[in-house]
């Protein structure tokens, strides 16, 4: 258009400061200008193009999600690129990390990788960090807590690289199509909204527009076609497992009775029940006595497993709730069922969001490490002070639910579970209301209306001083641990704040 | 917990330096200690009561959707609200204005509103406003405009006020339940991304978790119920209306002559047709031309209307993209069908996102009130210099599509169409490939490629010289509008530039 001068002439006005005058329709997007290059501009031939054009760094932020558990195929082959690329000094920001990510402890060794937040650990590389693999201590953060990082600013996501089976060429994608489904890309939704870059890895490129769009192309730069972002055979082993241990069983059942009687199980009542052995099972055992009740639930959140997914078909779980699907009929579920919802971990837990999922919930089942005469849990730490867990959602959903179940067995491998003092506090004691083992429920004595109601419904209630006497007078007191000085791990409370620390082990 | 300073005693790294230690779990989230006002908290006895707690101050940017278009009850209730409560020079940002709103005329008199965003205005409101009822002029924006305008920095909303039909106590909201639906709440979803405060005016307070969540709880500040958001029976009066005009009727078969032959009618192509009465008629005609090349569209893009739908239901169309519903047909179909998705404005079109639908739309059909020699069109101001229209999504699809055709009559009210010099410039001619009239059609020269294929199906092919000396030859040479100096309007490119000025006309 060549008369804008003339249009503008003698326009006076002070609202006018400061603007620029038209200067072509492609002068800001020139990709318009180019019909190939309009539709093509984010695809990447290799990763490695995508990491330059997404101006990484040494020094920057990379994050990852980690939705295919141990079957995760992303992290461990970005990082060894980038290694290749010879980056140095990053900090990974993965929102969990599992055994299958042993292959990162070369990459610390060298330097690429300097500093670490995630939710957990397991495996070769959690052993290395906890006898201090690392210079700076890990930061260990629950879902929501990581959302919360982010919020606040600490935690600054330069470039996210997200594994999806599916995306378009502009990066419209999902997790529940083509061969790779990881089910929700709850982790990955908050990534692709708070990073500066996203680049997606994807295992196949269909047409323009996908859908459904989990993550949208207006968060997305770039695109790159990968062989396999993972397998998700592998995404239910590890935490959740089906059981079919007599001990877990019965400890399920005792939760299944706290859930009945406890006071909340009443008709559109609400329940997330964690990826733990027991939690799993509960969900179970409560078909029955919601069916004898005649009461359906409006929710279930968190992490979605297949018995959930099952009363969900059966009419009595109205809504799913799914921020990680932890097997294949979860995501399945979540491909067909329109009242089986993906939300982000923001929407899930975030407790600096402007609302979180877990602040409507009823009743949550968690497990547990430890758990001491206060009723913190631990779940990070195992029993010889070395980390094998994950903080996940258990500090968010107890602080949002109406009532806090933990189930554990009273004695795991000859060594005590209800403790005098956990060795980490991942979950303050006071967001706890009742503890389940195989010996019996302990109410936290901030909740006597829920003791009395187990009470009369005939559970054996004692106190948790009581079981932690019966723990040490079959196991005898355990050792104290014996540490170094030196921290490896800080855990961080939902919030941001410290709520413990790690150090070293001896040995 | 009490041992938190025991436990963090003597651990010495620089990780720790800044972290505040933990100080009880609902310190940071007090309502997290109260089970009635964790869920309670975002619900306001009144309007009044939300827009005190979302801190609203004299001079801040107010937003609001259109998604109700005349039948909007959202937008005049709450500035008459929000003067009764005594706010001064506040900064209107509305996606647009409609003849509905009047009763601002008052408002803007009286200093509550001292400056508008809009993308269009209409009636009264739009005289009074070329009339000089501002010191301000009116910033006039495409769709995306808008979207790139909040994402540059200089429009900063800090309260926005959300009319949906449904929400839940936490905000999940759509406009697909209820009683008055407005479908799509693509321009609301992208303030409930970028405002500071976020208050839903909800017609239904439904059950906790509302589905689908067009408008998500982490988005939401304040829920208000209200006696009625808008009626959606006026959604489709105005420029969205189904003609029955012979001349429109005739322009609409022309283009959709130019649809079969301009060389992108192929299978899978994506198309968007406008709001005006021929280019929604084109809809109609293009469903034989589809048959008989036995072909399908992959997706249609915009402002969604039942002709639209029905071509969606007969398979001949894969995918709607809906950014703004039309009628109810469209509302249903967003409700009902899973390949109808709702999109928000930055998804549709902001050429500062990082992709927009636009940028994959291979044709679109656009009305004009004015093209001129260069091909520029105005959509803003009548053939007297008064605004009446919108610039709406035109320069946006208009630069993103693969060819944009324009669609009017050669003559309007004895005044053509096709001038020398249109009044007003909201697309640039350079994003313009053909204009259809209905005494034939003319070609950008820039595009010789699609005249050839025109002309070879044997369609009336003439300059726009030739066009222009037709219109001036019925109806004489217009008399030039005669304009004061004052800037009541500024034209904004979509990419924030200025692309022309509306002055005060005379009299």
């Amino acid at each position: 258009m060549n008369d804008i001068a003339d249009r503008l002439a003698g326009a006076s006005t002070p609202a006018l400061a400061g603007l620029e005058p038209y200067a072509g329709f492609a002068a800001k997007t020139p990709y318009l200008a180019s019909r190939e290059e309009k539709r093509s501009r984010k695809l990447c031939a290799s990763l490695e193009e995508a990491v330059r054009k997404a101006g990484l760094a040494d020094g920057m932020t990379i994050s990852f999600h980690h939705a295919f558990r141990e079957g995760d195929k992303t992290i461990n082959d970005v990082v060894a690129a980038l290694a290749t690329m010879g980056f140095k000094n990053l900090t990974l920001a993965s929102s969990s990390l599992l055994s299958c990510n042993a292959p990162l402890i070369e990459h610390i060794k060298s330097g690429v990788i300097s500093r670490i937040y995630t939710s957990g650990m397991r495996g070769k590389l959690a052993e290395a960090l906890s006898h201090g693999l690392m210079d700076e201590p890990v930061n260990i953060h629950s879902h929501g807590g990581r959302v919360a990082l982010i919020q606040s600013g600490e935690l600054k996501i330069d470039v996210a690289f997200l594994g999806v089976s599916t995306a378009d060429d502009f990066g419209n994608a999902n997790g529940v199509s083509g061969r790779s489904r990881c089910g929700s890309l709850g982790y990955a939704m908050v990534d692709a909204q708070f990073a500066a870059k996203v680049v997606l890895l994807a295992e196949e490129i269909v047409p323009f527009p996908n859908a459904p769009a989990s993550i949208r192309h207006d968060q997305v730069d770039f695109v790159v076609k990968v062989d396999q972002i993972g397998d998700p055979s592998k995404i239910s082993i590890g935490a959740a497992r089906i059981t079919s241990n007599p001990r877990e069983l019965l400890i399920a059942k005792f939760a299944a009775d706290v859930v009945e009687h406890c006071g909340f199980f009443e008709q559109g009542f609400s329940l997330q029940t964690g990826s733990g052995a027991s939690a799993t099972a509960v969900t179970r055992f409560i078909e029955n006595r919601m069916r004898k009740r005649g009461i359906t639930a409006s929710f279930a959140l968190g992490g979605i497993t297949g018995s959930i997914v099952d009363l969900h078909k059966k009419g009595l779980i109205e809504t799913i709730i799914d921020t990680q699907s932890f097997d294949a009929d979860a995501a399945e579920s979540l491909r067909t069922s329109p009242r089986h919802l993906e939300v982000s971990t923001n929407q899930y837990a975030s407790p600096r969001g402007k609302a979180a999922y877990v602040d409507q919930v009823d009743i949550v089942v968690l497990s547990a490490l430890e758990v001491d005469l206060d009723f913190n849990v631990n779940v990070i730490t195992g029993s010889d002070g070395v980390m094998r867990g994950a903080s996940g959602g258990h500090s968010d959903v107890a602080a949002g639910a109406n009532l806090a179940i933990v189930v554990a067995p009273l004695i795991r491998s000859r060594i005590p579970t209800v403790v005098r003092r956990v060795n980490t506090v991942v979950t303050p004691g006071e967001c706890i209301g009742v503890l389940v083992t195989d010996h019996g429920v302990a109410v936290n004595p901030a909740r006597p209306e829920v003791a009395e109601r187990l009470k009369a419904a005939g559970l054996p209630v004692l106190s948790i001083e009581e079981l932690h006497e019966r723990a040490v007078s079959i196991t005898g007191e355990p050792r104290p641990i014996e540490y170094l000085d030196k921290v490896v791990g800080i855990v961080r409370y939902r919030d941001g704040t410290v709520i413990d620390v790690v150090r070293q082990v001896k040995g």
